[in-house]
């Protein structure tokens, strides 16, 4: 029997590609697509490559009075507007948010899925994280949990393509002319998703993250998202990635390498690949951690939550290789 | 019950996209992997983001006479090679050639699967379309069919992204440094694709092609193809979309759209999109289509073609939506 | 003596690239710079790299009744503003127009400075051709003029990077994330370049070219315009060589190659590449060239004209070697 | 008078820029090119926009026997061959070497230029920076100088485009389809610009480098180096931005920013951006630095010591703003 989901936020490249996602879904049936820009457009006006029996879907203003019957909604809006549009969305219809805003507020689970998967399952309101803390954190969990590094030393250097500033933005620094062949740091000692990374490293390392350093670059890609993580600790190389292994062992969407990951790896896919570089001499620990920044960093992980609350195998509709070149 | 597929040429980019659409088929089983440039890895050190089921796979260098049993192989060898190195595969093994060698060749039918799906049906051998005639044809078929334009009056200017230059060169112009940032044509009056073009389109249109004009270009991108296509007839654009839409009503890879095609709508699928604008006072019509060179145009006609000659439904591991963006 | 220049539309594209070729000028010391979207930023805040005896420069709103002592001014605005913009600009300052509403307007001469130099030198309102034509016309001139093509048989496939769309375009379209890996026609049938183009091949070759036909493409790069020209006529490759070689002897700025051209080969200079490729036989002929479109399609080009005007050797600032990769 | 210039490695991306940047100096004649890739052609068949003047010198093998008179020669071979390449060069003949064969070498001086200019003046033979070392010293200098951070705690996180892998690398890694929407760490823990980076922190900071940490990423893009660069030390924002402007005062090729600086900034000059953020209470210092690999990081500090050594203006040939966008 299929589940009945709606996207909000279709207009957007993480509402687009959770559209991709539930459209390949062996248990979902896309009911109802809201959009701000889109409004009024059939799907396959916004989408032309959209599978045939979704093309006439009609793309509708959001209305949270106005709902279909839905068992599941993904919501992809701006951060700062999904706590007010979706506070009247019936508590019958599950929710999995992509946007920031219910990050660790009570209700609502925080979905890193990978790694604590049994604090999703059963549970109605499911705060995704956002694209950032999800390479981190994946390759950081297994470190801090075997106490391999310390939570206060960490310093991380990350870099993102460009879907990753989003669609809404005409900001012609934005743009194709301005963004190819550069590349800049951005939002220093001062980016949104900081206190979610600092609150679930304590909460994975029994320690304090005050000084956590994170500094967000911009890549001129379209997709993937590269975390360089640089922390202090006594663990060889070896016991890095014997950590991870062990850590992950079982899960479907983390992969322990020994070569430094690459993000065209992941593309469009829900996949994570971590790696790990050591010197003890120098208490050096280097966690590298790629994803795509709308797979596993947005609509990838989005599903994979709703599976998880929806009681279906977690893989479902998310077993695709990833696409490459 | 799983058809047990084999791939030969997997170090390449046709043969990867084949790998990644096998993995995902529902009929297909992927048990043997040939390649040059691997051979002796297992399949999840040439891609990373393989499936787990299928990491392990050991990649083989090709000898046609230490064959697993198979049912269907696919190749994706260069040009020039294939014929030899297909020869003594047995002929109980169905055949997808993805590359040139059997492209209107005695014994083998030519897979413009959305035009004559009939031909290829109960077919054992089957030469895919290179990636320029997939795109082109697949616009010309209905104005052909419908004897809307001169056969012997095509100009096709073409375009296509560096993935279409194969991975093997180890050539600085494919270089990144060099092929960012430029757009040349090549093979100026004298391209491979030719004979294969001006013979198919023969076929479809009752007259000579003689006169055939084809002129590729290199763009910086990785995948996609467009063709631009110039005609003499006096149909208007509405005839032209009408005699298209005719044609591929019920197939399921053709899309007919009013707007001018682009290539990423096609990112990643087996889609083929096709517009037209006419100027009848001018004798005019323009034929346009875009497809993914490695989909459409390579893998995903192949596994198109495969499920044909297979008995499966024709669009069986193909309904995934395009990657975008 | 130098000569004392302005800038209007300096936040475009366009202006940027006029104020890199006047800063780098042995004669020109720019002294005024207007533009919309920057008034009152300082030059180096806008351009950070800008030399630093213009860094303090204030960019001012544009006000033709407040302007400084000029000697010449070059105009960078969008297409329908130009026009009201400088109609109250004193007689005494010479203007070069980038943009396009003063082509083929009486009292300005169009400012084709490969072809009709003399046409310009002491004048004192010069229109810039636009990209398309600068590109197009070049590859044409030596064949209209020789007559061997035939001017009503034209077709002309072009393809633009990004920045050809402009900068002010606040429009996702022209996003990174949407341009990259993204190739599309436009503007079919029917775009602004056309009747200046047509104007100018009935001027060089004696014909109508009513039956001109134009299909402009937007190409994930930045810069350059390549144009692939499809004419009927009875030269051979090398005749058609010859006469561009002959039409271009002693000039500058126009390089005629054997090899079909690359739009690297002009990144960041005043140089347009012209190739041909006929086959007698099917009486085709293949004219192909390339400029930078912010070069010789725009700034390049302006000042170019402006040496002619203010009788400045025609090279002065425009010696540059193009940049590679 | 002009000085006499030959170019080794002129086939390479380096010795391509130093042909434009020679090409454009007042003082420069090119009058001998050596490159192994393009031996026997002539300039304007390897760089098609050459100048004029340029065109017809035909590209020699080089021998060092067999050299015209010369004043000064740039090298650029790749690292490993140009000890030997250039131990038979006449000593009359001054040498910058682009390469690394020769950094901390005796008899050759460091050209840290904009840090050591006195210390390049009057000497004959120049060991050019690599293009990390250029970025990440040139933001390091004025803080080891002014005891602001700790030198035994740096971390430099450096991302490079790609024409930094240098042109020979025939390897399908960095071809444009493997390397395009591709982000990756490598030679964690083991550049072979280490040993040269930890030295001069020695020599700036009074401290052992040895705990030094460097892991460069290889970026989508053509040209342009960033370095994000995170160090203890208890100066805030304005105290290192202070030190950085008091450092450079005077110098023409170091920008102090107080915005982060973005690499296309930098594209196409010798211009080095710094920029510098902190946090005394977590004792954390940000420095960040940008430049063009090709630029400051390779033939544009090529020239600029060139003109040190030859008694030129510093900035001779090397005025010219970026190229933007």
């Amino acid at each position: 029997m299929s589940i009945r989901v709606g996207i909000v936020g279709i207009s957007g490249f993480g509402g687009g590609e959770a559209m991709r996602l539930v459209a390949g879904h062996p248990s979902f049936e896309l009911v109802y697509a809201a959009g701000e820009g889109s409004a009024g457009s059939r799907l396959a006006e916004r989408f032309p490559g959209v599978p045939a029996r979704l093309a006439g879907l009609v793309i509708e203003k959001w209305d949270p009075a106005a709902l279909p019957k839905l068992d599941l909604l993904f919501a992809s809006l701006p951060t700062g507007t999904s706590a007010e549009a979706l506070a009247r969305v019936p508590k019958t219809v599950k929710i999995v948010d992509i946007g920031g805003d219910h990050r660790y507020v009570d209700g609502w689970a925080y979905g890193l899925a990978d790694v604590w998967p049994a604090e999703i399952e059963g549970r109605t309101r499911i705060a995704n994280p956002g694209c950032f803390p999800a390479a981190t954190l994946t390759a950081l969990a297994p470190l801090l949990s075997d106490r391999l590094i310390e939570p206060g030393s960490i310093i991380i250097d990350a870099k993102t393509g460009i879907s990753g500033a989003g669609r809404g933005g005409a900001d012609s620094r934005f743009g194709y002319a301005e963004s190819n062949e550069n590349l800049l740091p951005y939002g220093l000692l001062r980016h949104t998703h900081m206190p979610e990374m600092a609150r679930t490293i304590e909460r994975l390392g029994g320690g304090s993250a005050a000084g956590l350093v994170f500094t967000p670059h911009l890549v001129p890609m379209t997709r993937g998202v590269l975390a360089t993580i640089y922390c202090r600790g006594r663990a060889t190389t070896g016991e890095c990635l014997e950590a991870a292994r062990r850590f992950y062992a079982g899960r479907a969407f983390v992969r322990v390498t020994e070569a430094p990951p690459q993000t065209k790896w992941a593309t469009g896919s829900n996949l994570a690949f971590v790696s790990y570089a050591a010197d003890p001499e120098r208490e050096l620990v280097i966690a590298m951690s790629v994803v795509d920044n709308l797979g596993k960093g947005a609509a990838g992980q989005a599903v994979q939550n709703a599976n998880l609350i929806c009681g279906l195998p977690e893989t479902a509709g998310l077993e695709g290789a990833p696409v490459w070149p």
